[in-house]
């Protein structure tokens, strides 16, 4: 099985409006909820694959309640931590128009040291018979910003492969527990090494502690720098589309190819291929299969020299 | 007791963000969550006044089931009707820069025909021994543009004074079953009527069927036509604020005065002064009670010509 960490889970609402327009009334037409946050999105994303999935983190009040009742009619087994405080509801109010979205997002409850203590139980469990585990998105309050580091140690001692998938200082504290693959973006890799040439900062990221880097760039596919070489991985052309959830589709496709002990370029495809699917779905963060089929057969990989 | 009739409840939000911006990612700062829908705000200012109250009208899934646990913690008693439907949601985003505020409302659950059968005869139940009823706002999705109208001929039938404050067709044709009080805004009014003038436009709306018509005038008070005589109040001076749920406020105003048996000019005081120190309150929606005390001795009430 592969376990997914969504430390900041969140109920995800979105709106569609005819347009927003600052200080005035509008009557929401649509209204789309699921369980949200990173981690949560990619468990969906492999479950759809046929991987035996699990999800933890943390999840709590009315809104955790909804969150895990939904979660519930998904093949992804839930073994989310309750919390006294309340989960964090997200608002994407989508122009019907336009398609452009504006975003809201809760803070979310502070975790106490009790609640971490047991998640770090229920995860050091999990890890028993995990083949991979990702870490995904961001710290809620109240956990230490070296959190990822210390669950990445966990990890290593009982010999799971991890991802990391965040941001900022929990991303670069997680870098230097050596987790066997961080996937940032482009800004996120900026952010990190303080290069903006994708080659050199992936790169530098690897320096870091990583024992593999591969760096999203968008709708120019991806970048992969690996103890086996490095390599480009390119969709067959721009796809429109609505990139919500593109990441964290990439991230599953990953893992995906990881359990299946798939070389470094296939592992690409099927990442690149569902991102791609994913941002063709009308429906935010889910991917279109048949385009995700299809798409596996057009991805470009090519080795690059470093 | 009085009793306030929500049909279409809701889970009001309120999100402050330093300001929004279309197509960007805001964090909320501040959320609140509480009852609403203009009945539930009307009980709980009756309630804040000491006034026995109920509180009926259709509450459904997790988000209705929130709802009832916040109203479990106020005097108002919860006599709502369970829907299959889940509760709408409203989002408010107030600026916290210029205090203004975007607001987004969900559409909400229709009301199937037993649902709306099983009301009827929770509110006629309700009827017996209430000193009051309040119609309150818009009819959800389902329920027929009379349903006021049939309401209000079951609260004459049992001889219970009926208040109605709700807009469009359903204002009209309430307006014909020939409530006791109604108490439209100037919009309202004019949608009504066609007339903008507002002592000619109460006036109006009085002859389609009303027993008395309160028009709510904005900062600038509120015009009575009774079979009384004509009064305009005035508030001491126009007050800054939140004018969220200031309306609310002052049918509950209306209906304190009602079932004491205050003259006009005492219940036109109280709905003034309520009105007033709700606009100065710092939470949207929930009235000042020293300034309620000291607006009462300083609105200014006039006895007009017809």
């Amino acid at each position: 099985m592969i376990v997914t960490v969504t430390l900041n889970t969140a109920l995800d609402l979105t709106y569609r409006v005819p347009a927003l327009t600052p200080h005035a009334s509008h009557r929401v037409t649509q209204v789309i909820e699921r369980p949200g946050g990173k981690g949560l999105n990619v468990a969906r994303v492999l479950a759809a694959l046929g991987h035996e999935t699990v999800a933890t983190g943390f999840a709590g009040g009315a809104t955790g309640a909804t969150l895990r009742d939904q979660l519930a009619a998904t093949p992804v087994r839930d073994e989310l931590v309750e919390t006294a405080g309340t989960t964090r509801r997200t608002v994407a109010v989508v122009d019907t128009a336009s398609g452009d979205t504006t975003q809201l997002n809760e803070p979310g409850p502070t975790v106490t040291a009790a609640e971490w203590n047991a998640f770090r139980a229920r995860f050091t469990e999990l890890l028993d018979g995990a083949r991979a585990v990702a870490l995904c998105g961001s710290l809620p309050p109240g956990i230490h910003v070296g959190a990822y580091a210390e669950l990445i140690r966990l990890a290593r001692t009982a010999g799971v492969p991890v991802l990391l998938d965040t941001s900022g200082e929990p991303l670069r504290r997680g870098i230097a527990a050596r987790p066997d693959l961080v996937k940032p973006n482009a800004d996120e890799l900026a952010q990190l090494t303080g290069a903006r040439e994708p080659h050199r900062a992936t790169r530098d990221a690897r320096r870091r502690g990583a024992r593999a880097v591969v760096s999203s760039l968008g709708p120019e596919g991806m970048l992969a720098a690996t103890p086996e070489g490095l390599w480009r991985a390119t969709p067959p052309a721009a796809v429109k589309g609505n990139p919500t959830g593109a990441g964290d589709s990439a991230v599953a496709g990953l893992l995906s190819g990881l359990v299946d002990d798939a070389p470094w370029p296939e592992r690409l495809t099927r990442a690149v291929a569902l991102s791609a699917a994913t941002v063709l779905s009308p429906v935010a963060g889910e991917f279109d299969a048949p385009a995700y089929e299809e798409l596996l057969t057009r991805v470009t990989v090519t080795a690059e020299t470093p």
